[in-house]
C-alpha cells in the first residue's frame, strides 16, 4: 500500500493546528478512524489521536504497535500509548484525556456515542479531575475536502483503473446473466485493475429495479429492453472512487433514450457550474434545473454528489441548499462524484456518474467519460 | 431474500416491551440499523423505529417507502412516517419523539452520537417540550444474543454454505498464488455457494503475515513452509457466519504441527465448556489454559470468540472476564464463534475457528469440523 510521504502529514497537522487555533482549542482527540488515517498514515480498526500544538499521541492496542511503530519513522514527533493487554480502549483514552497538562481538549461529536462519552466523562472524574471536554464539528473532515497534490495524484490513478475496469466489464452486462452474477464480475474486475477491495456493494439493477436508487442486486437476469443501472466503485491505497453507467438491454427505447440523453446534459450542466469559490449547491441547481426542464424534477429523488476521498461519501455534499446547512464555498483540490439519475417506478431508471477535481481553471474528470471522447 | 415470518417479529416486539418495562421506560427510541432490521425485517441504511407498549413507528425516507410498506403487511400494527422530501432525518425524529404522548423515551446510546443527541436535543426544546430522553445500553442487543428457531435454521444453512465453500477452495491454496487473488477466489465462491456478500474482508495471511492477526491480504506469494490463516465469512439473508482454517504450503514443520494441534485442543477445550447458565467467559479460561500449559499463552493475544448474527460480533462476548464488564450467563439459542490462535512475530501464526449454537443438550457444531470427521 502506497502512504503520502511524512512531509505531506506534517502538512495535514500544521492545517489542523491552525484550525485548532482559530477554534481556540488546545487539543483535539481525535476518534475517527478515516481522520487518524489521513493524519497519520495508520489504518487501524480501532485507535485514537490526541493533537495538541506540540504534541502527537496516538493511542493504539498491541494489534497495531508495530505498524504504529512504523509511522514513527515517518512523522516526527509522533509518540505512542498503548493500551495494556487486557485493558480497555476507553479506559484508556479517559488517561490519556486526562493526562495532557494543556487547557481546552476538544471530542469529534460526530465520532463518539453518548455511552462513550458518558463512560470517559464518568472515568475522568474518578481520575479527580473532572476535564471538560468540548465536542467539535467537522474540524479534520473540512480539511480532508481539500486533498494535497499526492491525494489527487492517487485519485487520478484510481479513477484510471475504474474507467478500465467500466470499459472491460460493462460489455458482459448481457441478456440472461442474472444481477448477483453480473456484480461478482464486477468485483472480479475491481481486484484485476489492482483495487484492494470495492468501495461499497455493487449495484446492478435492472429493469423495474432500476427505478430504486439504493437497490444493490439480486436474483433477477438482465432481460431484452431493460434499463441497467452498474454502480460500483474501488478503494485504492485508503482512496475511493465511484461511477454509474446505465446501460439499455438491446436497443433503447425512445423514452429511455431520452431519460438518458436528460441526465447526460444534467452532469454537463453540473460540470460546468464547477467553479472556485461559488458554493457547492449551486452544481445541484444546475443539474436540477436541466432535469426540471425536461419535467424529470420529481424523478431526480438524490442530490448530485459527494465528495470522495478515504471514505466514499465525504465532504463537499453537493446537494440543494437547506437552511440548516452551511455554504460550502468550492475550493481548488475537492474531488467529487457528479451523478444526476432520473427514476420512475415500475417502470425503471437512469443514473451516470463520473469523479472530477476542481482546480483553479475549472474542473476536470478524473473518469473517463465515454461518450465526449 | 428470505425474511422470517412475522409472527417471529411480533415475538420479538414483545420480548422488547416486556424489557422497557423492566427499565421502567414508556418508549425506545431505536437508532442501530441491525436492531432496526431485527424488530421490523427491514434492511435500511437510514432509519430509525419508536417502539411503545402499543405502537411501532417507522421512520423512513422515500427510498425505503416501498419496502416499509410490504413490512406493514406482516407486521400488525406498524405504522410509518415519511421524512419529507428536503428534510432532515434528524428533524424528523426530533418531531416523532416530541410527538410520543407517553413519559419516558428511552435512546440507544451506543447507536447516536454526540452530536445527533446535541442537535436532536436543540430541536425537541425549539419544539416547546424538553422531553428528556434516557440512555439505556444495550436492551434491542440482549435480546438478539438468544436467536430464535428460524434464526438458528438460517445460520445454521449459511454455516453449512461456508463449510463447503471452505471445502472447494482451500485446496487452491498453493505455492504461488498471491494473497489477494486468493481472497478474490474465496470471494468468488462466497458468492457461488449463495452468499449476498462477505461478512468482511477475507483474510489470506501467509509466511510471516499469518503472525497479524488483523492481517486481511497483500501482494505476497503463498511459498513452501509457509503458515497460511485463511479467515473468511458470508451474509445470508442477513445473518453473518464466519470460519478461519490455517494450513501448510508443503509439509508442516514440526513445530507448526505442535502449534496446530495445540490450537485445535484449545478450541475443544472450548466447545466443553459451554454450558446454558455458565458466564461465557469460561470458555475463553477453558481455551486459554490449554494454550498456557502449553507455553502459548502469550501468543494467543486475543479473545475466544464472539457472538454471530445480523452482525458478525455481537454479544455474546467470549473474551476473559474484566472488572468493568457485566457476567453474560450463556443461554440456549446463542451461536458465536470459537477461534483461538497463537501468533509468533517473524516467524507464524495460527487461528482455527468454527460456529456452535448453545442448546440446552450443550453445544452443537454450525460449521464442519474436518479433523472431528
Amino acid at each position: 500500500m502506497q502512504l503520502a510521504p511524512g512531509g505531506h502529514h506534517l502538512a495535514r497537522h500544521a492545517r489542523l493546528r491552525s484550525a485548532l487555533r482559530a477554534s481556540a482549542l488546545d487539543a483535539l482527540i481525535v476518534t475517527s478512524l478515516p481522520n487518524i488515517a489521513y493524519l497519520t498514515g495508520l489504518f487501524a480498526s480501532m485507535a485514537a489521536l490526541l493533537v495538541s500544538q506540540d504534541e502527537l499521541r496516538l493511542l493504539v492496542d498491541v494489534r497495531y504497535l508495530l505498524p504504529a511503530t512504523d509511522r514513527q519513522a515517518d512523522l516526527d514527533g509522533l509518540t505512542l500509548t498503548l493500551i495494556p493487554s487486557g485493558g480497555s480502549f476507553e479506559d484508556s483514552l479517559a488517561e490519556v484525556a486526562q493526562g495532557y497538562s494543556g487547557g481546552r481538549v476538544g471530542i469529534e461529536a460526530e465520532h463518539i456515542t453518548v455511552r462513550q462519552h458518558n463512560y470517559l466523562t464518568n472515568r475522568m472524574a474518578g481520575m479527580g479531575g473532572p476535564r471538560v471536554l468540548e465536542t467539535t464539528d467537522g474540524l479534520v473532515e473540512n480539511l480532508r475536502s481539500v486533498k494535497d497534490p499526492w491525494e489527487i495524484a492517487r485519485l487520478r490513478e484510481a479513477a484510471a483503473r475504474l474507467s478500465d475496469a467500466a470499459k472491460c466489464i460493462i460489455p458482459k452486462a448481457l441478456a440472461g446473466i442474472s444481477e448477483r452474477d453480473m456484480a461478482g464480475l464486477i468485483e472480479g474486475e475491481l481486484r484485476r485493475v489492482g483495487f484492494d477491495k470495492p468501495a461499497f456493494d455493487t449495484i446492478v439493477a435492472s429493469g423495474p429495479n432500476s427505478a430504486i436508487p439504493h437497490y444493490r442486486s439480486g436474483d433477477r437476469r438482465l432481460a431484452t429492453g431493460d434499463l441497467v443501472v452498474l454502480d460500483f466503485g474501488g478503494i485504492l491505497d485508503g482512496y475511493a472512487v465511484d461511477l454509474s453507467r446505465t446501460i439499455t438491454i438491446g436497443p433503447a427505447s425512445e423514452r429511455a433514450r431520452r431519460v438518458l440523453d436528460d441526465v447526460v446534459a444534467a452532469q454537463l450542466a453540473a460540470f460546468s457550474a464547477v467553479r472556485v469559490g461559488r458554493p457547492a449547491t449551486e452544481i445541484d441547481e444546475a443539474a436540477r434545473q436541466v432535469l426540471e426542464r425536461a419535467g424529470l424534477g420529481e424523478a431526480f429523488s438524490h442530490g448530485t454528489g459527494h465528495g470522495l476521498g478515504l471514505e466514499v461519501h465525504e465532504r463537499p455534499r453537493v446537494t440543494r441548499s437547506r437552511p440548516n446547512l452551511p455554504v460550502e464555498p468550492l475550493e481548488a483540490g475537492m474531488v467529487f462524484t457528479l451523478e444526476p439519475g432520473a427514476y420512475f417506478p415500475g417502470w425503471g431508471g437512469v443514473r451516470i456518474e463520473d469523479d472530477v477535481v476542481v482546480t483553479m481553471a475549472g474542473p476536470e474528470w478524473l473518469t473517463d467519460v465515454p461518450r465526449r471522447m
